[in-house]
This record gives C-alpha cells, structure tokens and sequence, in this order.
C-alpha cells in the first residue's frame, strides 16, 4: 500500500538543507556583529570582523583553486587564524586539519602526506618543526605564515623564522569580505580531519562531517549550560578533536572567545577576572594548575565558572577545591572518533546529600551519552551481547550515533573493524551500572595520558627497540601529580650490552617529541606469558609501587 | 578526480542514525527515571513511568495493527495522553493527527476523512461533537475514550458520555512495557500531521517530520533558555503546531510538564508558586489574563518566569505589566508550516537603555531566524528578489531550512505553490530593517486571529453565504482588547430580502465553530474593485474606524 506520507513530500531546498555549523556563525554576525567575537591579547574581535575574516580566508583559500575535498593544514595554537580556519576552510568545502603543535617533524610529515595537504598555516612558534617537517614531506603544500602580533611578550622561546611564502594577514588581504561561501552540497561532506595515535603503527587520521559538527555544537551548548554570549576561555587545544567542537559551538550562542597561547595560571585568572569567563575545558591538569596556582597568580571573580573535564575522572580533593576556588566541574568522556565529548555525568541534585566518598563515586563515572548520541553500550566485542548492568562485568564500551566520525581516512580496513557490527568500538574498556551510567575501568591499554595527550606506548617501545642495547622493553603510565601520567620504560638489555637511563633517554628524544619519552627507565627482567606477551599489567603495578 | 573523504566513509548503523525526538524521552527516562516528567492535577507521572506509558500505548496500536504510516487522531486537552500520544504514536511510525478542540463538527469529518484516520483518541469533553463528527465522516476508526480522573472539580461543563469502544486507560493495560518500538526508517518519515485553516477553501494538513521535531526540539532548548529541569506550563494548546514542539523539546532537559485543562489564571498562578514553573508559551490573550487577574487569583512566586509569545507583537504596556508580574517576554514568530516559532526577537542588551518607544518599536518586530532555520528573508514573490533591507519596502515573508514542512498532505498544488523557488512562502507581508531583524507590516489578509486561533474569513463569508438574504459580504478582523481581534461581517442583503444581526448569526452558528463566527453584523454597501473584487482593506478601515 502506498504510504500517503510519503507522496509528493519529498525534500528539496525550502524544507531540506544541509547541517552545518556555518550557518551558525553567519546568524551570529547578522545578529549580534557589534558583539565580541573574540579576545586575544589586545586584539578585539567583533563577530562581523570574525566573519568577515573568515570570509576573507575562504575567498583567499579560493582564488588559489582550494576547494572541495582539498586539505587545508593548520599548525596553530589557541589564536585568532584557528577560529577562523573553523568557518573559513569548509566555507570553501575544503577539510580542516589541525595538527597537535607537540608533534615532531617525521609524524607531521606523515600527516601532510597521507592527508595530502594542499595548504599550511603555521604559527611562528612552530616554524621550526614545520620546516623540518616539509623537507621530509612529498606534498609541496602553499606556506602561510601566521606572525602573531600578541605573542606574548613573557614567551617562554622566541618566534621562529618565516618559512612561508606568504604573511597570513597578507593573505587575508587578498580575500574578499564579501565571497560567496558554499554550503556544503551534504551534510555527510567531511569538515575536519584529526589525526589520533591510536595504539599501533602510523596515525589514524578521524574525518568528521557537517552534520556531526553541527548536532555537536547543539548537544554542548546544552550540556555545557551555555547561555546567549557565554565567554569561553581556550585552555583546551583547538587541535584536540578541534577543541571538543567548541569553535563552532560557541557560534549558537554568540559567545566570546578567550584566546589563551599557553596554558598558565596568571593568564587563566586574568582572562576569567578580566573578562567574565563562563566556561572552559580541560584536562585534569588544568584543574590542578588552577587549584595550585601562586596566590599571586589567582584573581577574585564573581561568576561561578563551568569547567568540562574529560580524560581521568576528577578526584574528590580536586573538585572541593576547584569549587573553593569558584569552578563547577563536569565530567565528560569522549574519543577523537567521536568529535570529543559524548558522554557525560549527568548529575541528580539528590546526589549532592550523599557522603563525601559517595560522591566521588558518582563523580568518578563516566555517565550517560549526549542527546547527539544516539546509543552507548558496554558490550562483549566478540559476541556484541550487551554484558549486564551490574557494575562489575567489564565489556568494551561502544557508541553508536551522529557524533561518531565518517571513519578513518584512507583506511578502510580499521573503519571497518571499528564500526563493525553498528557500533564504534574505542577499545576501552567499562561497566555498566545499574542506573545506565557507564565507568571506565581500564583505559585501551596501550595508551598513557600525560598533560591530556595521548601517548601511544607502543610507539615509544619501538623507539627503544631501535636502540642497539634493548632487548626487551615495555611502556607504561605511572601515576604523576602534574601530569596525571608520565611513560615509565622498563628494559632488559641485550646480553653483554650496556646502556644507562640517560642514554636511553635521549635516545628516544632523536626519534620522539619530548613529552613521549619515558621520564624513568627501569633496567629489570620484563613479566611476560607463557606465549611471549609483555604483561602489561604487571608492569602498571610496578610503575605503581614504585 | 575522486575526493578521498567520500571513499569508503559512507553512512552505516553506527555513525548515522535518523534524528528523532524519540530518543531524547528514552535518554530522559533512562538518565532522571525519578524525576517528574508530568503534573496533572493530584496526578504525579515520574519519567520511567512517562516512558513506560508511551510504550504502553505504542505496544497497543501496534496489537490493533497499527504501524507505518498510519493516522492516530487525538482531540485532546493538555493532558498525559496527549504527551503520552507525542511519544507513542511516532513510536510505531504511525503519524500523530492533533485536532483543534474548538473545532465543529464538520471540520473534524473533514480531517478525519482525508487524513485516513485509524484511531481516535477523544477527551469526554469533546466526545459530543466527535460522535457527530464520525457520524459523518465515511473512515470508522477505533474510537478510545478518556476520562480524565482530574478533571476540575469547577469544570464549566460535564463530561459528555462514552463514544468510544474502550477506555484509554484500559487500552495502556492491554499494551507492554517493554514494548520494541521503532525508530523510525528514515528521519523525513512523517511524525505528525496538523491542519491549518489556511486562507482558502478546505484545510490543509500540514507534515512534519522526525527530522524537524528533532531539531526543533534542540532550538527551543536554546532560544528558550531550558536549563536543566526547566518546568513548563502548558498554556499553549499542544494541537497548535504540536504545542510548537514542547512536548518533545522537554525531553532534552528532562523538564516537567505541567498539564493545564483551562487557560484560566488562578490554576495559573497556582501552577507557578506551587510547580516552580519557569517557561509557558502562549498567544498575548494569556498575558493579558495573567496580568489582569482578580487579585485573590494572583500568587506570588520567586522565580522569574520566561513567557514565550507569538501572534500579534507585545504592547508596551503588556511588557511593562508583565515584567511587573515576575515574566520575561519574548516575541517570537512563525506559522503551522514552521513547526511552529521558526523566528525569535533575539535582545540586545543594550537596547535596555533605549527610551520607552524606542523599546517599544525594538520588541514589536518579529526578528531573526531560529538557529534550526537555515534561512529567513523578505521578497517579492513574483520577482523572488529579496526586497531591500530599508525598514520600509514590503514584501513577503519567506523561510527556507530544516524546520519548514514536508508539505501538505495530498495537496501537491498547495505543497507546489507554498515551496516554490526554493522557499516556504508565508502570506505574510513584512518589511526587512538594516539590521536583519524583520517586522510584519500586515497579517496574511484573510486571516483573522482571535485569541490565538486563526480564523479563515473565506470560511466565514461561505457560511454567510448560504443564508437565504445575503448577496455580498466580507469578513475582517476588528481590533478586540481581550481577543486581538474578533471577526466582524460587511453584509449586502439581495433586494427586497430582510434578515438581522442576530439572524445571521445564529445561522452561522448552524455551520460553524462559535469562536468563528461573526461579533458582528453590519448591513453596507461592500466596497469593490472594478473588477469586482471586495476591497478587504476598506473593511478593515472601517472595522477599525467602528
């Protein structure tokens, strides 16, 4: 029978058009284009310069035959070009892709290659790496320089050389602020590309989409509580799963952006006191960098300031005293695959009555999937039976909905294994609780999260196997009070070679960013099974005890 | 050349799923089960039972067949079945037939007809014009009847008898809780059907769907300012626009819906300071109850209270009044085709300090685009040139973007004409102001609004037109302090005919719902083109001048 809902009401452009969060950023600069888009420094952005800029970005990228399916690189810290890249490079139909600015030369070049990079932007500060990194490169991508006029006059190193051939702010220049911007001919057209370590061999590089990007920017406005021109300081790296999808986010609200080029507890405080701070986002390790700033460093304010947490659960002692210190943690969890944050600890008021460490047992979960998720589940990956709900059975959790990615570029062999089934797998592993709030148990196994960043321990093991004294070696996290985690190496030499922690150690810093080296080498017999397998396990209790 | 995003990332189970407000109530209920979803009278209805219903009702439809595409009308008041019926209907992908409870006999038999409809749900206080309805409609549909056991004690009226063939309640035991429901097959699937008088001849049905629901539950969220639990009272009828799509916007916030019978202002107030309502919608006849209420109805309250209005701008003096009485105002816009408000008078704050007129003409315009529009704009229909932005130049109003229908139900020359060119013509006539904020300058010209419902005036004039005496007549809108507007009648009588005032409205009241017909009678000379036709807008100036 025919269905008479279905005849003669088909989609076409008055009732269908493509999800995007650019449509956000245009209604923002329409409505509010006298408010403030942006802070950074001395800079003042309103939202018609923003989208202006942006404007000139896309229209410039364009004039230089960018556009659909082109990749667009940008080496950028928290600043002005990176929230403009977010709007300027999908106005074009172009693909964003944001490189982690701790990276070193051989992984980046691997990204520019395998992403096929047509165009780099890069700030000064990284100047160096980048140059290194072309050299290696097959891609012979355009070079913009981004000199920033509000580098911080206290940097820690001075700017780089220019090694673009062209000034960012040049290039802005030829654009114009009146271009015809693209939709997106399908919401399902990428917008992004992050590449994410993974747990073995070369970079997996996530692609996410339009309609993704912007479902996303809906569910962390809600979550987030954000109100109409929330301010929003970027302790957050923009190239984190292009900052948990906040750039576009804060486009729905007419936000400000706070720019912040390094996370540090003076700036953190001024920005909040300064400029009423709303919301920010971070690793653990900005809580602590927060709660344990110089009492010279810290600033009164009055507002109460959401902070979003993902990575290791908060502990109780940190969140009384971010709340002494006038932040309300919420507690998030999410994957690159899954444009950030898409669960979250959806709090219940009672709760609040409960014992101190109650509480911390409620705080330490990880919660409930955003309402852009569509599904969660802990499950049984060989069988895909959901394992019980009891708190205690460890399955894999897995995600199913409109914020997991388009999949991994060119390699169709991990999309498929991670979206086999119907589900995103992320290989970490969880219970399921009674009440439907998930908890992870054991991190993937092979990942140590240090400052927030992951490092894959199999990518620093075959840095240490490539020295000629290993014979055997196993990495893994050891509990850190800054870091929240450090790589600790455990070693066993080869028979008859010798080597010490010194050497190993700058060994890996040839072959690896720095903050992927082990910060200890332990010279001992490494606990393996009866086929071989290094037991990882063992060795986290080591690095544990001692 | 092939672009690399689109190779092997296509849409699967685990990254595409269709939008659906559906998933937002199973999120609600799964995260906040104990939480108060309903208030209706004694009755309390916690989320897990607020599901569990829906559920209930889906298993039944489902147990007399009823699935895919399929019509469930309802002529119900604000109570738990009609959000149990938001939920529980779309759940088995049948479509959700709301019908004004206002409406006679004739026109629900119309509705029921061309809709098709399976099953009707009545509200004893309807089921006197609903038995005549079906007497003379050709479908024979289930029939399940509620009895609402709270209903007020003070009720104008007593129920009306039992049309139907068992008892709502009755037709939940017979349905199981843990129903399988369906998403449904595709996000464009039909989930509701709302008919509109329109301006000419029958009504149309208007189709929504999941899509839409969807994403306009996450702009209501936004523009309406929903935290967490927001408490609505639902003083807007949930057959309008589906209530503009509250009943599935709360779910997203786990919010309580506070379930009203009669828009009356002690139930009112007493809603506010007992429930801690924070947010109702309703057309400026609700302020002006609210403002105006004998004093021993009004209620203190500490909260302040968002009001959501459409329909006719807010005077000045209602704003003024409002705030007075704890309510913040916002004037939004939209029509039955937008799913309701598609247009928000989004606030500068710095309009505040603007003298009282100034104020006064920011508020009265319509405004900007919701963020779920994609886009908004004032042409000429003919030309669809967009008329320029001066404040001054009229032209149509006009939206384009996700929130606008399928279209109308087996009506592909409506559907055709209304999505012309790309965009979902409004009737509306309106000016676009330098600032991208639009104003209406004049109503879609045979539309009458009186208090809150649309009144087409062809119907009316057809109605009088089956009097045996009259020759001519007009049907305009008089401005009315307690309806907005009231329908007034410009009479010719055939010659040498005689009939009066309360005659012809009595006859009327032979063919049409009583709010429709004529306040008023006047016997005059109808002033006409050359070409015959009746100069509406000479009536409308002499409504006003008399």
């Amino acid at each position: 029978m025919t269905n008479q809902y279905e005849a003669n009401l088909g989609r076409q452009p008055a009732n269908f058009q493509p999800l995007t969060p650019l449509t956000y950023l245009e209604r923002a600069a329409k409505t509010y284009p006298d408010h403030l888009a942006i802070i950074h420094g001395n800079r003042r952005v309103t939202y018609r310069d923003f989208w202006q800029r942006s404007l000139r970005l896309a229209s410039a990228l364009s004039q230089r035959g960018i556009g659909k399916g082109d990749t667009v690189t940008v080496m950028l810290s928290n600043t002005p070009p990176m929230l403009e890249a977010h709007f300027g490079v999908p106005m074009v139909k172009a693909v964003l892709h944001s490189l982690n600015t701790r990276l070193d030369a051989a992984v980046i070049a691997f990204q520019l290659d395998h992403a096929g990079t047509s165009v780099v932007i890069v700030d000064r500060e990284f100047s160096g790496v980048m140059k290194e990194a072309l050299a290696m490169a097959s891609v012979t991508p355009l070079v913009i320089d981004y000199d920033d006029p509000d580098y911080p006059a206290d940097a820690p190193h001075p700017k780089g050389e220019r090694i673009g051939s062209v000034d960012y702010e040049e290039f802005l220049d030829g654009g114009e602020a009146d271009f015809a911007w693209s939709m997106p001919d399908d919401e399902w057209d990428a917008i992004s590309l992050n590449y994410t370590s993974g747990t073995t061999g070369n970079p997996k590089g996530v692609v996410y989409h339009h309609r993704g990007a912007a479902l996303m920017a809906y569910a962390n406005t809600i979550h987030a509580g954000m109100g109409k021109h929330a301010v929003y300081l970027w302790t957050l790296p923009m190239f984190h799963c292009n900052g948990w999808c906040f750039p576009w986010t804060l486009a729905i609200q007419a936000g400000t952006h706070v720019c912040l080029r390094w996370v540090r507890p003076a700036p953190m405080y001024d920005a909040i006191a300064d400029h009423g701070v709303t919301h920010l986002c971070g690793a653990p390790i900005v809580m602590s960098l927060l709660i344990n700033a110089p009492a010279e460093a810290k600033r009164d304010f009055p507002q109460t300031v959401t902070f979003n947490t993902a990575a290791a659960p908060p502990p109780e002692a940190v969140l009384s005293g971010m709340a002494d210190a006038g932040f309300a943690v919420t507690h998030l969890y999410g994957l690159t695959e899954t444009y950030g944050p898409a669960v979250v600890n959806e709090w219940h008021g009672e709760w609040d009555s409960l014992d101190k460490s109650q509480r911390a047992a409620r705080k330490a979960r990880q919660g409930v999937r955003y309402a852009a998720l569509e599904d969660l589940a802990v499950m049984d990956p060989e069988t895909m039976q959901k394992t019980p709900a009891d708190g205690e059975t460890i399955g894999e959790v897995m995600f199913r909905g409109n914020i997991v990615m388009k999949g991994y570029l060119k390699n169709k062999p991990a999309t498929d294994e991670a979206l086999a089934g119907g589900w995103f797998h992320s290989g970490d592993l969880g219970v399921m609780h009674p009440d439907g709030y998930i908890q992870l148990k054991d991190r993937s196994k092979d990942i140590i999260i240090s400052g927030g960043e992951n490092i894959s321990s199999i990518e620093v093991e075959e840095a240490l196997y490539k020295h000629p004294a290993v014979a055997s070696c196993g990495v893994v996290g050891r509990p850190d009070d800054k870091w929240g985690e450090v790589p600790v190496a455990y070693v066993e030499l080869k028979p008859g070679a010798v080597a010490d922690s010194d050497e190993i150690i700058a060994h890996c810093r040839t072959l690896l960013a720095r903050f992927k080296c082990p910060k200890a080498v332990v010279f001992a017999e490494i606990p393996k099974t009866s086929t071989g397998k290094i037991q990882k396990f063992r060795l986290r209790e080591m690095a544990r005890a001692g």
